[in-house]
């Protein structure tokens, strides 16, 4: 069992969390002792009142706010919202967390108020997330964890942890775990790393993290690898943020080149998504670049063979970007690559390296690429 | 760099192996030049040549055979079946290997026989791999890796893996890696293993794991716990198997309590499934019994009110079960187990437990179960 109850030390982050949710209950209890309905003023976090701000880099919210007063109608999410931000400081009290799933079910305990639906958990969640978020606070500081896997980590960086039950340091040498991996945890809040790494590379798939791992490139490279899987989750996203703000070292991503490399899975990365703005400040890498694969090396790296053609779901997702993406709109860079990938008509995939023979992305590409930095995609 | 070139020491399965693919080129030669068109016997994969074996215990292929002769109409697959084992030689003997995609790509600079979708260079791949399962060769050991990401690990297990630049041995504390976990490489072939754990506790949903391995719960209950993050991917499959066999470990799965999680997730592990017969005898987990949660344990718990509707995807899934899964039909109690739960006409997840406490789990749940391993379903 993790040391829990009063003796658990809470750090400054802990105590400014509980201070942000007494201050909300004090103002509810307030109202109600002058007898006057007691009311929350929540963020508004609908897609109204989300804007990019091209000099931070990220999705943001605006200053909208909406006020929960209590009535007939809002009776039982009120409470709800009360139960949940008693459930949120009691967990930074005894250093334990919960996933959204949790959450949900410790609420079956409520019994008139609990949730019936995921659903609405989550949206209260997101909420007192928001006014957490408003004061600098992220929803791990809340103690709410995602429920996703994070990606994996190898090259050179020792991770500095600590055992949960003692209390002792715990050091992860990421360049000492042979063919396997470090597995992200849910919450990076608390670590701290050594590295002599150059700069963080975040990988699209699976199979090229493990290449580039077996092969041990980050060892001549001076960096550290990340396996995204996809579109990074939010685990991945706020260990690679951390990391990247901690150590000082921009974040280089090896991506597919198709449209939902560059707008799914590097813009998420680089700048977050409108529908989660009430995080993103915690989970956006602005060091971020991207690397490749772009459709100039597609010419440049004689890949045309190893291409697939444009489906009409990547050619929307490409008009789209143009024509919507606040991120897009502000980089000719991306809207000159956008229009060349449209040219083309066709999109690579970051294993069709193996084309020119499987380590020729180790021995070849990633070395040239690397020699030009100032290449890369903002 | 990883060694490689003629320097790199091939072990006996490695020899093994290039046997196998010598000795059917060297037959494709001998009727070559006796003036007789050449052919290549490979097992039937498909699912009427596939049958549930009680004794062994997993899915396998029967003993039919196709023969592959060289025709006008089969010149190109019968020339991409030979380049392909000779890639698979050439990556054994520099200890390298290949992605499906990879392989793929590869391809792509074969001329004339290059593949124009990767269906075909996957076909042909499981052709290859039929035949080496059939000497007892694994598809790792033809050097061809899963693109899947492996699950996570934490707990009582020191992992045993080399440098493979160096060839020095390294060691890896899945003990103490903090909050952090070991990443399963794509392939546990090479590793072994040293441990003072009782079992393995293989578990659904990464939400969980996390919580077991925060709270290190495996310290005090003598285990290792494996997160599958739902159906486990095969590189997860094969890393439980190889730690099961090696160590002699009985393997405990907590998984939800609906058919999903019974017959998809949960038979997967244990007896591997119809469409990968040729390679089911490398990846099912024998040892495996399943913990829970059982429909037993909805009621023993107090889970009912944070239980859900049986969908009718679910219902459909637990009736094809009773009807046409040779597993389940050969084990009554899993035949009661479903039976109950279409009666009870409810699903219960394995967070559900959080219900009576965040950690419930570790204090009541897992105790309990554990103290009555004679009450796990087959």
């Amino acid at each position: 069992m993790k040391k829990n109850g009063p003796e658990a030390r809470l750090n400054e982050l802990d105590a400014k969390t509980i201070e942000v949710i007494e201050s909300v209950a004090q103002q509810v209890r307030a109202n109600i002792v002058a007898g006057r309905l007691p009311n929350i003023s929540l963020p508004v976090r609908s897609l109204d009142n989300v804007k990019y701000d091209q000099a931070k880099g990220y999705f943001e919210l605006g200053d909208a706010h909406k006020v929960r007063t209590l009535t007939v109608n809002t009776a039982r999410v009120f409470a709800q919202t009360l139960r949940l931000m008693a459930t949120s400081r009691t967990m930074v009290e005894h250093d334990d967390y919960a996933t959204k799933r949790e959450v949900y079910y410790i609420s079956k305990n409520w019994g008139e108020c609990r949730f019936d639906e995921q659903a609405d958990s989550d949206a209260v969640m997101d909420d007192i997330e928001a006014v957490a978020s408003a004061h600098g606070l992220s929803r791990e500081q809340l103690r709410f964890y995602p429920e996703t896997h994070g990606g994996s980590v190898a090259g050179r960086l020792v991770v500095i942890d600590r055992n949960a039950v003692t209390g002792e340091t715990v050091e992860v040498d990421c360049s000492n775990l042979g063919s396997g991996a470090y597995s992200i945890p849910r919450s990076a809040e608390h670590l701290s790393f050594r590295t002599d790494a150059r700069f963080v590379l975040a990988i699209e798939t699976g199979g090229m993290f493990q290449r580039l791992n077996n092969h041990r490139f980050w060892e001549a490279a001076h960096c550290i690898i990340v396996e995204m899987g996809g579109v990074p989750t939010r685990a991945t996203r706020r260990f690679i943020r951390v990391l990247s703000d901690k150590q000082n070292l921009p974040v280089y991503c090896f991506v597919d080149c198709d449209p939902y490399g560059f707008t799914n899975i590097y813009r998420t990365l680089k700048v977050g998504s409108g529908n989660a703005a009430h995080i993103n400040r915690f989970l956006c890498v602005p060091r971020a670049k991207f690397l490749g694969v772009t459709p100039q090396d597609i010419i440049d790296f004689g890949l045309e063979d190893a291409t697939h053609k444009l489906e009409p779901t990547d050619i929307k997702r490409a008009q789209d970007a143009l024509e919507n993406d606040p991120f897009i709109a502000a980089h000719p860079q991306w809207i000159a690559a956008i229009t060349q990938l449209l040219k083309m008509g066709v999109r690579a995939e970051q294993q069709a390296l193996a084309k020119w023979g499987l380590n020729y992305v180790i021995e070849e590409y990633l070395p040239r690429k690397l020699a030009n930095e100032n290449g890369f995609l903002p």
